[in-house]
């Protein structure tokens, strides 16, 4: 996964960066307090939100609210790009424990997503 | 113009709106104390940023800094369509009155991108 930080500013109160992963990549699962607010720019693929796994295509948003797991994957036939935009101070993302993603996999398609077969 | 705000957030500390202006269309021309940090998403034309006037074409960022004099023209060809971040907290734009219009016009430059001529 690329990422390229397009704006950052002592007068901005957030940044956007752009994010890109090859066809069939992945973004790591986190979470964390800040929101990300995301712009998909090219290709498709599936996010993982929350409960909840959904599609995703070029030009949709999706904003994941504070403290919530999320994980992007590119559809396997092209690199999925998308902006995201987040505060300018923000902590750092936690990861999960074996528990949490225990936790996630009782849900079957978030165990799908998890093992790409979404 | 069409401007749809894409993100506003009590846990975002700024805003992403989406502007589009119609083939030959343009923004205000204004400054005030936020910045703004643009991408240019579809389309081409020139912007008038300060004291220079640049052609601006899709893909392509611009910062617009605090307190300068800026505004946006769609080519004759397309429409032109821009991501705008900005402070969620920020000051209300002012306009141009006619001795800040005569300076700028002393930069051949400027007045022909005003004239729309560029």
């Amino acid at each position: 996964m690329t990422r390229q930080v397009l704006f950052s500013d002592p007068e901005l109160h957030s940044e956007l960066r752009y994010f890109e992963m090859a066809a069939g990549g992945f973004s790591s699962l986190e979470r964390h307090q800040h929101m990300h607010a995301v712009l998909i720019l090219r290709g498709r693929g599936h996010c993982l939100v929350g409960g909840e796994v959904k599609p995703i295509d070029t030009r949709d948003l999706v904003t994941v609210p504070p403290m919530t797991w999320h994980q992007f994957r590119a559809s396997k036939g092209e690199p999925l790009g998308f902006l995201c935009m987040v505060n300018a101070e923000r902590d750092k993302p936690q990861l999960p424990t074996a528990e949490d993603v225990a936790r996630l996999r009782k849900n079957p398609a978030i165990a799908a997503f998890l093992d790409d077969k979404s």
